[in-house]
């Protein structure tokens, strides 16, 4: 089968093997999305060989007979627990030592034609949603799974930095939560695309001088080594800024304003499928207008050039 | 009258003009400590100029009749607020933007024969309680100040980096909460004088790669820009990470760890002084050996330099 592969520091597609179901679910993959995190990847970030891609929504094809899950369509969490140790049995595998990660630690991933993955991972698409809004299920679910980790009410002032696909997520999913949801960017055109769906305020990097130091919670959502810095910026004493992207670097900041003002920061990771396959089956969050183009998984290395490129949201493969 | 004053890069002793109440309380200094903030303000932290000290013990000489404060021991809380402003107006004047700061920002400090406070900052010192304990009040209000922002049990696994006195102050006020405090440090003779009183376990930071990533809590309490890295590096994934100390520069972290363990890191400064008053009456706290020296006033310039040597923990004045 086609794969998407990172070796050496080289992307190609490649031949190899189509995967042994061996215990897991064998999933026919029908569409994958590029993340930011395919991109870091690429560069050397966590130092994964092998295919990439987490973000997918496939059929089952192979499972073991009882599991019901053949020819399901469905989306699946991307941490594999090892499932023997305490975090594993007090269900949160998603901080298993010995986890692997779909395309991004000791698990290929879903740019290609199958994947595999543990039954226990999986969840059913509802008829309602559409293949390319269950695409968006993983990364929604990233942006809205901040919820879990920080209290937001109606009164909340809450700033998302970063117009990327992942900082637009956070701000349509995060406005239903809050009355005034600002998403400050560098792009007119990304903001303009934010502020259609949801109660988003989109502002340029370079007007944020009057609700400095205004924010509740702040999210950093933008990747880039300045963002951190802007975040801080933008919080209130005693206000809190939830790291939502990984990036690769040394963002540079200023310790003692967090210890002055005594800022909470908060690393925030993958968060449940579940409440974000609500948000689409409610169609309380618009996602579709958020993708900019698509390719074959033969064309998978242009498709990574193409999601590199300046004001390009989501990119897809289909296979 | 004298005072220990920084002033265009250099400490000085200075004859300067006794205070006037204005307003405020007048409090004639009983004695002062050396705080690493001190030093860092003489080394150009803050950009402060002027009668640097934090931590004092003094004796009212001046305020209003009406007050009844005139004669009384009292230690008092550093910030002072605008009183108009909507923190001061819901009781959190730490927090307010145009508040003065003793002997840190737009206020004389307390090495000096007097120095001036709004009577509100004020607290009695209860007679069971001596002179060189109630300098250790400040200092403790901070450290014990962290209950107050991370919630500690008896089971939470908790570890302070540093073994000056501050993390000293918080390893000893911290034990009594939780079964387990460890302290990291540099200096074997200081772990030792840590595991005098209360429960604490002093570890040497090139010993503790088996207790990596253990800990719920861990408070950076060294001041140095290594302390944070060890202090990440000692959280359990999804733990807590509390900036006790100011630190000039830019700690270089692995922001991609605080994001993929989710880790959470709380800025804190400084704690309410009742708590700490209630620890030392009760004798919940020994702080009395962590005196390593004194000087008069007068001999300040020497103090600070005694402050800032190897192996020393509180310097005093007395006035």
């Amino acid at each position: 089968m086609k794969a998407l592969r990172v070796n050496a520091g080289r992307v190609d597609v490649k031949d190899v093997a189509k995967p042994e179901a061996d215990g897991e679910a064998l999933v026919r993959v029908l569409r994958s999305g590029i993340c930011n995190t395919d991109l870091e990847i690429a560069r050397g970030y966590a130092g994964f060989e092998g295919t990439i891609g987490h973000e997918f929504v496939g059929v089952v094809e192979q499972a073991s007979n009882e599991s019901g899950w053949v020819g399901k369509r469905v989306v699946g969490e991307i941490n594999a627990g090892c499932g023997q140790c305490t975090l594993c049995r007090t269900g949160d595998p998603r901080h298993c030592p010995n986890r692997t990660v779909l395309g991004i630690h000791g698990r290929d991933g879903a740019h290609a034609e199958f994947l595999r993955l543990p039954v226990e991972n999986l969840l059913e698409v509802p008829d309602a949603i559409s293949d390319v809004e269950a695409v968006f299920v993983e990364p929604l679910a990233a942006a809205y799974g901040i919820t879990e980790q920080v209290d937001i009410t109606q009164a909340t002032r809450v700033a998302v930095v970063g117009d990327g696909k992942l900082g637009i997520l956070c701000a349509r999913s995060l406005s239903g939560r809050s009355d005034g949801l600002t998403l400050i960017g560098k792009h007119r055109g990304k903001l303009d695309v934010a502020e259609k769906y949801g109660n988003v305020t989109g502002i340029m990097l370079d007007e944020i001088d009057e609700i400095m130091r205004s924010f509740d919670i702040v999210i950093e959502a933008s990747g880039s080594e300045s963002g951190f810095s802007t975040a801080l910026d933008m919080a209130r004493p005693r206000g809190k800024v939830v790291l939502k992207s990984t990036f690769h670097g040394t963002p540079t900041w200023n310790a003692t304003r967090v210890v002055v003002d005594e800022i909470t920061i908060v690393g925030s990771r993958c968060g449940r499928f579940g409440p974000a396959l609500e948000l689409l089956s409610n169609a309380s969050i618009e996602v579709e207008d958020l993708l900019s183009d698509e390719f074959l998984l033969a064309d998978g290395v242009a498709a990574m050039h193409r999601a590199a490129d300046t004001g390009v949201l989501k990119v897809m493969l289909h296979m």
